[in-house]
């Protein structure tokens, strides 16, 4: 009999079992062996019904003892009902999380809007108006304001002693933007990325959608293993290497100076994009971290994306990337065109106009203080558990693992439901592998929503265990 | 011998002769019989060579007659000088020609700034701020203000009868991102989509970008020959339309009301999205259009983008999509969720508070009398000459045929020259052929440089005859 017919008929078996509910969430599949014997076709047919569904989200795989039926509550993201028309859609695993509602948000690695400058803000805006009338009537250029732009380079080259030219930085609408530009102009279906195992969930999702091949390399609280960069590097000839060393996203480690020069050099060597997404740098607590890659990059390997907005405005969706290869930024251009043709006049003024005042840096060393606080609250809080974590020095997030080997995936459903949101570290993982890791952010709940929700979080897991 | 060797010799030695200037600007290449006898090489590999220097904009092909050398001026927006990372990256045409700077400007399908309300929204701003004080410290939620899309779906559904519901709508930067959106969803490498001919050419560029092979079908001044997309939908099964039925960029068309009717069973029957762009409707000068096909749809098969603000503040960047079928909705949510996690809040509210005031009524009332009589003086200039046009009823643009063949692209430099702008015929064009239309815009320049400017452009047709 035709192979495809049998295929269809074991998978549907299987999906009609599930949605009545004979077999249930969270429950054991036959095993590919017996069910193959049971339905009287090959164990490859089974393998590849299963597969199918898991691609669809109707079941899942654990620690390799087999494929369980998926529960509802992750299902309910996923159904299209009766679509008329296919769509080739990534799902934004982080954003469905941050669609529920919670009363303890540890989730959101975003700053409470009760620590940020909105009364100075608006008082800004007015001046804006003031000095432009006409803000709201014009389009900004594709690249951004010229004296947005001018601005930002003036800072860096002061900050840091690089020459960077107005010319060689674009404003974009947030840093994820950044990233999906820079996928779409460099990355086609099939070219190898790489990336850091855990890396920041959007990323993860923005590469996968171009249909990368995404190929790993592990991130540890000294840095990375160079040596094994270089193999892959040399191996899978990469186009580009997203990563995130300063207060990395998810688990808070700083990869040390001497690293940063070495993986320029070769990033030079093999022709290899750096991608550095450096958004919590100003972040931290003791003292400023290593310079970024970029500051090392003389021959325009490194696009730089970098997101003043996460801790003044959240609300304005201004970011910057930079390079210093016009082959590089004229391509970047050529899709930021296409995508919405220029970011928004109004918002890069505001944004510039508060970014020279001397308020900035104010406000910026009161925010620190206030993160650190919120951080060691939690870590208080943590420190009658025997759970594992290396204490950041800046950023926003704690990286937390769980003992027993337990699926922080399953906990969600249940965290949830307590109203406590948090990220499980499958959603950080470019390999999607189930995971006894989570991320805990500290930058959004007030003091006393971290200290109750987290006990009562810590009181769930062990009710679990 | 390597056949990809020789390609590669014959192109390098064409390359050679231009770089060279010994093949000068707008001179005719050798013919392929002739150089392939030369070079002793198969004719199929100079035609190879020739089709990729044409590619790559060096050549260009004119009325079958044979291949030119390009001119600079187009070549310098293409030359990547010496890329050290190679890029996938589609060209946006109009966004390179709205880089030139001009006196008399023509190719801008933007209203003039001193047409737009600036004062009024300035103080709507302070409004917005003292009725939501933290709406620069947070996010818009991915699908875009619920406020927002109320107003939005409410408007509408007193206006058109429909029953639209808040979350059928989906807030975006601009009907550029709209359309962005969409490619990205619904459309990959090879897929067929329709498209008018001529249409909006950005549209075209970001469909191109995606890879999708574009079937078009021509509009008339009275709308489409149905037949002809029923045969194309019937064979090619395209995934979807993207339209413009209303004062029709550039054409100023507008498809009569029988027409959009059967549009959408034809879509519904074929199961094609009609992606209707509907940035002009409210641009009308006589009589207000016949309803958006969006208001026949009671399927889903419509995806509705308006751009408001095209006419009340371009420096917004807002515009809403609409769709009735929850799969389509969820589709562009997620697409839209990896592009940039939501279009920013302070523009949704700032936009908000004027669209709900009785001040835009009033202001796009006086706006439609200065586009008439913009329009009228531009006909009036253009009535000395013996060029073709369709006078529209609405909307920013005349499309206008010069006579003798001259192709449109070759005059746009010299017009450039003469700080005069206009769009070209070919870069609205989905088949990108050499043509003798162009568009021009009477919405920027005001009374006295739209005189001024067509009288010098006039002259400057004329001397090229």
């Amino acid at each position: 009999m035709n192979r495809d017919y049998l295929f269809k008929q074991v998978y549907d078996y299987v999906l009609h079992r599930i949605e009545l509910n004979e077999w249930k969430e969270n429950e054991k599949l036959p095993s590919i062996r017996n069910l193959a014997a049971e339905m009287k076709v090959h164990r490859l047919t089974v393998l590849k019904a299963y597969q199918h569904l898991k691609q669809e989200n109707k079941v899942y795989v654990k620690d390799k003892s087999g494929y369980y039926v998926q529960s509802r509550e992750i299902n309910k993201f996923e159904s299209l009902e009766n679509p008329i028309v296919s769509a080739y859609v990534q799902k934004n695993h982080l954003s469905e999380i941050h669609q529920v509602p919670v009363s303890y948000q540890f989730s959101q690695a975003l700053i409470d809007p009760n620590l940020l400058p909105n009364r100075f803000i608006s008082d800004y805006v007015k001046k804006v108006f003031d000095l432009y009338p006409k803000v709201l009537s014009t389009y900004s250029t594709v690249q951004g304001d010229h004296e947005l732009r001018q601005s930002l380079s003036d800072y860096f080259n002061q900050h840091f002693k690089t020459i960077t030219h107005p010319d060689q930085l674009l404003i974009t609408a947030g840093s994820q933007q950044a990233i999906h530009l820079i996928a779409q102009a460099f990355v086609k279906s099939r070219d190898i990325i790489l990336l850091e195992r855990p890396s920041y969930s959007s990323a993860i999702d923005i590469f996968r959608a171009q249909g990368a091949n995404i190929v790993s390399v592990d991130i540890y609280p000294y840095g990375y293993d160079l040596d094994q960069i270089e193999f892959i590097m040399k191996k899978h000839k990469p186009r580009l290497f997203y990563l995130n060393p300063t207060f990395h996203n998810p688990t808070g480690y700083t990869v040390p100076s001497a690293q940063r020069k070495q993986l320029v050099q070769l990033a030079e060597h093999y022709r290899c994009l750096l991608i550095e997404d450096d958004a919590y740098y100003d972040i931290f607590f003791d003292q400023e971290p290593p310079p970024p890659m970029y500051t090392y990059d003389t021959s325009g390997m490194v696009i730089y994306i970098k997101s003043f907005c996460k801790y003044v405005s959240p609300g304005l969706r201004i970011a910057v990337m930079m390079n210093g290869q016009s082959s590089v930024m004229k391509s970047l251009l050529a899709v930021k065109s296409l995508a919405d043709n220029g970011s928004p006049l109004l918002n890069q003024k505001i944004f510039l106009h508060y970014f020279s005042s001397p308020r900035l840096q104010q406000h910026v060393e009161k925010l620190r203080i206030a993160l650190q606080i919120r951080k060691e609250i939690m870590e208080e809080e943590l420190s009658v558990t025997d759970w594992q974590w290396t204490s950041p020095n800046g950023g926003l997030n704690l990286w937390v693992q769980l003992p027993d080997r337990l699926s922080t995936e399953d906990l969600l459903v249940k965290s949830l439901e307590q109203s406590i949101s948090f990220v499980p570290g499958q959603i950080c993982d470019p390999l999607k592998e189930p995971s006894s890791w989570l991320r805990l952010s500290y930058s959004y709940a007030n003091e006393e929503q971290i200290s109750e929700g987290l006990r009562k979080f810590i009181k769930l897991v062990r009710s679990t265990q």
